[in-house]
């Protein structure tokens, strides 16, 4: 990757963490909707105002930074099954990818002052979290 | 935003940029599907490998760097309405947030060499484009 290119305004902050059952990456499902768990988001205090408007119940997408991640790689063998031809990280959910960058589509199960129950998400604890969109069902949820 | 949380790890660095007819964020649709037009992804000739497996008819998430967002907005007026209450950015899709993200769910219309003619989508001309990501259906688009 061409780092050079590098904005110093394009630095992520964690507005939370994740709080899961799941311990390591070995461990994790693939994909959410694979046996994952339910987990807590802790929110930072610091963005506490930012959450108002969020209710149990509501689908939302959780923006994930994927910190154990390789950021050199370009091509995986989808699912890590070798049996499948190496493909480009673009056209794969691989977490290792130049950006890595996790997008997790889960219900909120319970609110609790700064924390969300949420679920099924197939993070490993301590994952940062950056960003909480709602899902826009007009839009086709883009 | 308590920025002393910053993680040097997590800077993100563009592997592409939308080339848009929209030159002004006053003029972006809210959301793509509001007449946005098509636009060409221009991605970086050093992660061009990461495309192979990308089809014309692909549906995709581009992930966008919103890079005229106000980071310091934790609420705002949805879709700017001063009618509607202001509302917690983390339950809206505004620009300003924290950490300005951008989803964007398109159609490949078109691949020539490193670029990819998409759509529709709202992006000003000029935005870095951080990720892209293959929808999902079996997994109801996470």
């Amino acid at each position: 990757m061409h780092r050079e290119n590098s904005n110093p305004d394009a630095m992520l902050y964690p507005i939370g963490i994740v709080r899961s059952t799941i311990k390591s990456r070995k461990n994790a499902p693939k994909q959410g909707l694979e046996d994952a768990p339910d987990a807590w988001l802790d929110v930072s205090p610091a963005v506490i105002e930012a959450l108002d408007g969020l209710s149990v119940g509501d689908d939302i997408i959780v923006l994930s930074w994927l910190h154990q991640a390789n950021r050199d790689v370009l091509k995986v063998h989808p699912r890590s099954d070798p049996r499948r031809r190496l493909t480009g990280v673009f056209a794969t959910r691989s977490p290792d990818r130049p950006n890595p960058i996790g997008l997790h589509r889960v219900t909120i199960r319970r609110i609790s002052g700064n924390r969300l129950r949420v679920g099924p998400i197939e993070v490993v604890d301590g994952t940062p979290v950056v960003d909480i969109k709602p899902v826009l069902a007009s839009v086709n949820d883009d």
